[in-house]
């Protein structure tokens, strides 16, 4: 049932203008239980000479990147072993925390840690979930299952993965990993 | 910037609504990188007799329960053994999975499942997270770390842990478990 | 698709707002294709002191009474030859038009007229329909079909009509009737 | 008094806005009684990327034509014995019926059934009035004289009808007539 | 033509709403020369659980008082000789400046000053002018003429004046007079 | 806290737009005591095809000039004596009146009038501040200090004036003066 109209200075392209109706339609629908067709969502944009708050007109910010785009793209130059790519993706304060490690801070310790662990990872992707946080980050949850080869050059697959990354501004700021690995070495 | 008006069959309590307002609040602030306090919403109730859609009078739905104090009130009952209250919790077609384990169906078979692994586990909360889908569930993860004692009746603390739920109009019905107590287990 | 909000000063009640809703959600329905279901109308109650136009405040003029009502109420005040409650109906300016009369401006004149033509007549109705004008009167027309007897006493039933009135303030102020009488007559 | 906002997709050209505009204003005006001057319509037109319904980007209906013009160049072209083009202005299951008759399916049909009847027909137009129906076609009344000459080539005039058509999709659906014919050749 | 809506946290008076509305409905004809009967103004009011900005929930502050009314209680507590009365409508900071003076803080300076000048003054007014600033404060005008006594008992009239106050949260700050005294003084 | 919505039929440039925004965003504040940051304005343009009142289209008016920038123009004319652009500033019944004086109606009679009373007179400006009427006409406020030469050649400067104007379209219909020129000139 319900209507949503938000007004916003113009400016934002189609793609942010659809990802924003489809987070409102979303936002809703986890409060009322209103079938999808019911929800309807309008976006009013007015000129930056049309809103003033505080007596002062606004230039309005660039939209965010899509985080789960930004979060794929981490993923995929990880997966190529394209370091300089990925490291070019990590915002001021990047950590990373893997099954059993601290907190680590740089692409290259994680390289050094994975080493004697498996030759190679492949992820393959079941879901990527995006959520607000009540800071200034997006959070990215995504889950699958990982398939590669052992130090010894077995194979291995279907081991379940999660991981959540925390994205500020189109830059990875944190990110920590769950799997299922040690669970199916433990069993192997 | 933005300002979001949402309207509403009257009827929703104050908690609803002030859940519906934070969630539309973070809805445009993952598109919209606009400061907090310039995002206002202003919800619009308009009794049932005011609001039409198709020719037709609607009835407003009762407000879903806060999914993340759903999945909070299971985890409460599984800590303290009460499973007949944590099964009430559980929708139709509930699955879970635990490292390690194919989807099982009952909290039974989860229970004969953890006895080999540890005397008992507490779950200390990090966060819970909360986000719509775009089927007519809602996701809530929750992280934090695991205490307990394993069989041989020895501590530990400080295991990661993840948990992935789905929330179907107040009833869970499926849960995902991460966590590093295989990789624990192996290291000790 | 569309969506239409009306605002209004406080003080309809269930069945008007009801009215509105479905005339507006037919009015938009006339020009734009739309599905019924994707048509949605909210009214916005504001209370006398939260509206001003032309810096003064404004008193709701009661609703109209449903013209359809009205003229349903005429139609049987006449059936049931209750002259005196069918005459309190009419407001200023009053007149009818028969299938070949001149316009008649009293219930008496058209009795006289339709003594010699039909010992008794009662109508069936197929529809009633109702539109406003560009003036102050709504116009209702209903249609349907005739029965009852001829002068001889022989039965006659199943002859089309159609009626055209025009209410003001909830009075007719014109009645116009067509009817296939005169071509059942003359083929009989 | 009322104040009226309809949002709509952009792509409506200014004759369908005014259109609308007009047909939302008389909705208004046949329950609330405000003077003309006091009703205020404003359509708000929003670019397809800024209106979402159950999660998904909708593309506007074209605007319905005129249901009035419709009706009009039917009865021109019926009028100028042009049949093709009137027969091109029906819709599936198009049927017709004039006093005394049974619904005719066909124009051939109709001019069979008139050429016993009358040399030919003009209409002088009182009247076109316009509504929408509950269901998806528009309801178009209109009324006015018949002129025109009696097989024997005496002319007649002055004589009342009344037509009424459904219109779906900028096609006829339906007539039905009334007139005073019988009634004026009964009396001659 | 415009239409202004405002939307406000419910619990302010009709006195408010009033006052609210015809602010609105003058600052819009400041700028578009509209007849005033066609400017409309809308308050919507939604309760203080269906509004947030910036993620939290607000309390309405009281309606400020009208500063007219504040400016024309403390020329009457003046003109009354009520000191007390006047010295508490008097706020942090508050300066007086006369014709010829520099600005003074107390009424007891005041006093003071007008003792040589005259023996009583009296104001009736013309028009009391009230507009907002871009700071905290209102700015009230007055002004009118003067009728009173000169120290030898003569006595005068007609005296023109103008006063010009700044008033935050119904105590005023500040004074300014200007008058003719002078100039009726140095030509009588 | 109020959000302000303005809708207009769309023509008015970026600075009337800007005027409009303030002058709303000002009016809100002198009735509730909202801090600036949290007052909202948005102006909703729609074309002239999408607006109707009482079943019009409607052209919009052009957005008035400044009035302060009117009175300032004016102000600064006659300061250069240029008496001809000063003229052309003035509408229909203007009168101005100056300490002492009756209301006067044209340029040369202020001009007769000041000769004996200063050779020259420069204006410095504290503030302009404009507000609305209720009627047709805008009021301008101007205050601050005048400096000049007396008849005598000797300087004097510091004098308080204050001025109060009403402009009608662009064009001044009334001026009163008020200052302690008088008052100085006593004291000197």
């Amino acid at each position: 049932m319900p209507v949503i109209e938000c007004h916003l200075i113009e400016g934002y392209d189609d793609a942010a203008k659809s990802r924003l109706c489809a987070a409102l339609t979303d936002a809703v629908r986890i409060v009322v239980p209103a079938p999808a067709e019911s929800v309807t969502v309008l976006l009013h944009e007015v000129s930056a000479s049309a809103y003033m708050r505080g007596g002062t007109h606004r230039t309005p910010a660039p939209a965010l990147p899509d985080p789960a785009q930004t979060v794929r793209a981490f993923l995929d130059a990880m997966e190529a072993r394209d370091l300089e790519s990925a490291r070019n993706m990590l915002g001021a304060g990047f950590t990373m925390t893997f099954p059993g490690t601290d907190p680590m801070t740089s692409l290259d310790a994680l390289v050094a840690w994975a080493a004697p662990r498996y030759r190679f990872v492949t992820k393959s992707y079941t879901a990527f979930e995006c959520l607000p946080s009540q800071d200034e980050h997006a959070i990215v949850y995504c889950r699958g299952t990982l398939s590669g080869e052992w130090p010894d050059g077995t194979a291995f697959d279907g081991i379940r993965f999660i991981d959540r990354f925390e994205v500020m501004q189109g830059l990875l700021t944190r990110q920590d990993v769950w799997n299922d690995i040690a669970e199916t070495r433990g069993t192997s």
